[in-house]
């Protein structure tokens, strides 16, 4: 566990930042954190108390400046990534960055192209594919375990809506939270998706319809290579976090199931019956959390590409806005209508 | 177990009608064989020696104008329904028809029009109301266990296409295999679908794409009700016969596994594994096919209504056409499109 | 389906035998039940009435003398198997008789000394041998599939206790309930068991302690081959019939599950869960009913050995009153102890 | 999560005593490593370094001695564990010891005294307490969810046997393996053990009786409150590590499965199978290895009882050494007899 170790500054002291920064600091013996920032100077403070944290930064440019920092780990709000990304790459920073960049191809554009400039590495949050389920079923389609894909379908729903604050800045479900489905898609897949027809309603809470969004909805898509699929989302499942994907190929299938708290089963005269599955991400995801850290901070150091790339973070966004035009306008659409 | 019998005709001694006459024969006491029709009189004479069935008919006309004949099992090829209905109908029988009437809606009016007029029951074979796990989705969905349903899945997968010959004449796989599943959605819900949006694709068997036919399907449903669900339909499922439901509701989730020959597990250095699910429908539903013909007997003797009525048969064939026009035309069609 | 025919007469037409008539009767095509026989009358009446039995026998001699019969079902009361086989067997008639023969070896060995004598087929009616996932676990063991069997657990629970009145006459939990597990324990493994220890206790009902039984037991078994293993008997698993077992070999383990009247989850807010397992004997084990009989059929009718023999009947006495004995002198017992 | 720190000192940086590191360094805010000894000092060094421990301990006098020390946790070889918690004792520390204190009741004593005398607090590593799965089976059965237990039946399998050199000192199977079993069959039923019979032989390894010991046992329990129950143990599943429990109640029945690295199944045309379970202790009891000691730190910050006591370390090793007298004396054996 000796040897190299990679500098770390952490942008955002919030709780996707508590979650990096245990990660950081108690799981990946060759990270260290040498600073952390955040516009709210005591969640930077208790931050640092809690994970050991040598240096509180009072500014971006505290962190970007410092010349033992080699990358920075962006967990501030949506709206400053692509700026902070923007600045971190011209720093000469190395840049883990939470999903998404922006809502917005152009701004995602300008921090990809800082990116490619500085010739420095990023890396985007999307965790799952660090999560066992998804990385079993992604080896089990490349490597032919099932053969070729032609039904695929992921199952995303939350246990409660969020709160209507949040739904009117998040972007929308297909932005928000499809997001990371229609990642799901293209890394479980390999492929691309081309079309897709958005069905779509507002069953969960009447307030979220008021202001726009919806809260269920499945997406069908068409994939470049000739398979077809769905996500299905939907922000409350009342039992819990309903997280599993299933690929029929042409030699098998493949399915992921839910987590549970525990594998216990009670049967009494009433019913056979178990606890409800892990509640939320922070539950389900803790181990992928640390994973696609892990895996950042290895490929700098041995100067590998990420995992994760700044293009695969580019094209689910295409996909929330060509799911949402589909919802709008009725019909399926493909993508090239919004990227082009 | 003494009592009334309702004394039956089978016209057709194929693969189906030999399921029905042995559900009749040794599975159902309230019921009697007394007489059947095949147009292959050797196929009639095997199915009497086997269930004991006393006349072998030598036309239609026998069965019909058999006095002690009091309901036909209509088990004849699927050109041959809606005309075996009419005139069934017009002979004062009580009728079984297998699935479905017609591929068209005229045919289907005409011999809806004849059972009416003739004041007879009707019951149309969509037997997998009958299987005990469709039917305790039904339950809980009618009780109000899971709450009002959102999103509804059905999967419905075989183990390997037909032959070519078959695919021919089958109507396509929309109206010969997903009539089925059209079914299910409205039985599981209790709600009727408006509208439907088609993804196909021939992705098992390239011959099939040459008759003009696909093989593999996602069909998007959006229900009266409000909620939005899709059926799977794939012709070639390598482990075997897939049948599972699944709805999220405002207050739960019910979901169907598919039936396994035994509940044994086995674990080696190498896997955990158990045997394939049962392969096909003759397997799958064998109890179904028993008790939709029990339910018939009872619904007749005791002069209540049918399970499953002559409407029940006219929409999947509706719903059937419009997911053909949506796939063909790269829309969603409302059913109101091919029905009107 | 054509072809000889096995006639039958069936001794005794209480609950069993209504079982085993409806095997004959409307599952097992080569078999033809010409009549049937009970003490009372009135019972026979019905039998006959439901599964068009010709022939009512005034007396067991109509039976045994009727010069068409080939094969008798004995499903008498227990303490009439040992005669009924011995008569049966003098008589030249095959003989299919419900388990066991008798709680002494002087009556099982005279029966089958007189079965031997006469040259005619015994088999036994253990049916959970015929059982699907038996089956599937005897044919891994045999094929080498989890390598030599080290540990094997037998659990066998029934739902609820039964009436005081049947267990006074039933010889005892380890006689009545248990002796199907002794059976399990040879049939699963292909070993014999050589020396027993009992624990038990009456922890269900208390009524059955003061007729001198027990209800709850574990019986740890010393196997020739080297293996151990138990058997775990209850009188009341309120849940439902709890039938499993488990092997654990050197190369792999096996083990099967309950069977449940359906494969539905529900998830709610408060629990997954599922419907309780099959009640208890007659749901659970309807198939290995008919299958037992089938094979016995087909066995007498092609002159082949019966799947389960006289010997095979005699073994799981030994083991019950060895069990019985390690019970009431609180040691392990050989069974050589018991069977000297 | 500032306040109070428990300042503790590690003895023995062995395997186990890394997993405590890690979970006091980085899983337990409120603990804080001051000091580390083995008597290999470089392997104490790499403890150090991984752990960032600023006190590498040239002696155990050196973590005795140190005033701010205020806890230590007993990591080294089973030897020295009673000497170790004597001093520690005398020393006025408070206690985490691995399990066993001693294999002879005479040591056991002897450390529970100083303990006792000394005032402080002592917890044993009975980390499968802390599991979620043996957790909620004990919650189920102290909240009567299942009623009065009957039946427990604990499994517990290492995936492959241990080097001869260590069966060799190991105390045996039932003093080294079955002791954590032991542990389980109390504190699942909140009940004491009376008496035990044990069956055992050698399976999985001919070198493992070479030297005296058995490599696979089935022991009966016989508990105090009337239930009974077994202990099965095997050095050798193939599979994995194979850890579960089930306990019949009056009232239900509770069972906890095994933990799989995903929940991920694939069916293609030969099976249904997943990957193997999680393959031994390390992976499987991380998290109880996390719990028991952030329990322990709690405990004694709270001045409150710890959760597993030095009677409850002291039980099992009667248990076990009754289960070594039955084997080798084939009877069942009363733990008065061994422990009077």
């Amino acid at each position: 566990m000796s040897g190299k170790k990679l500098h770390f500054g952490i942008i955002g002291a919030g709780r996707i930042g508590r979650v990096h920064a245990n990660s950081l600091a108690f799981q990946i013996p060759e990270a260290e954190i040498v600073s952390v920032f955040d516009v709210n100077r005591e969640a930077a403070g208790r931050l640092a108390a809690d994970f050991n944290i040598p240096n509180i930064a009072g500014t971006v440019d505290d962190i970007l400046g410092d010349k033992r920092i080699e990358a920075v780990a962006i967990c501030s709000s949506t709206d400053t990534h692509a700026d902070m990304i923007a600045w971190s790459a011209q720093a000469g920073k190395h840049i883990f960055c939470e999903k998404p960049i922006s809502y917005t191809l152009k701004q995602i554009d300008g921090a990809l192209e800082a990116v490619e400039k500085a010739g420095v590495k990023l890396q985007i949050g999307f965790n799952r594919r660090f999560d066992t389920n998804y990385a079993r079923v992604r080896k089990a389609v490349a490597d032919g375990e099932i053969g070729k894909p032609c039904l695929v379908h992921i199952v995303s729903r939350d246990p409660l809506p969020p709160l209507i604050s949040f739904v009117k800045v998040s972007g929308g479900m297909f932005l928000d939270m499809m997001i990371h489905d229609f990642d799901m898609a293209r890394f479980l897949t390999g492929d691309e998706v081309e079309e897709v027809y958005a069905a779509a309603g507002v069953m969960a809470d009447p307030a979220i319809g008021e202001v726009g969004d919806v809260d269920t909805a499945i997406v069908t898509l068409h994939f470049r290579g000739g398979a077809i699929g769905t996500i299905d989302n939907s922000r409350k499942a009342v039992f819990g976090y309903d997280q599993r994907v299933e690929i029929l190929g042409t030699e098998g299938k493949i399915a992921s199931e839910n987590r549970f708290p525990n594998q216990v089963v009670v049967s009494t005269g009433k019913a056979v019956y178990s606890d409800l599955p892990l509640n939320f991400f922070m539950d389900r995801y803790t181990d992928s959390f640390a994973e696609e850290l892990r895996q950042f901070t290895r490929a700098v150091l041995e100067d590998r590409p990420v995992p994760v790339t700044g293009a695969d973070s580019r094209v689910p966004v295409i996909m929330a806005l060509a799911a949402r035009k589909s919802y709008d306008e009725h019909r399926p659409v493909k993508l090239v209508e919004v990227s082009a």
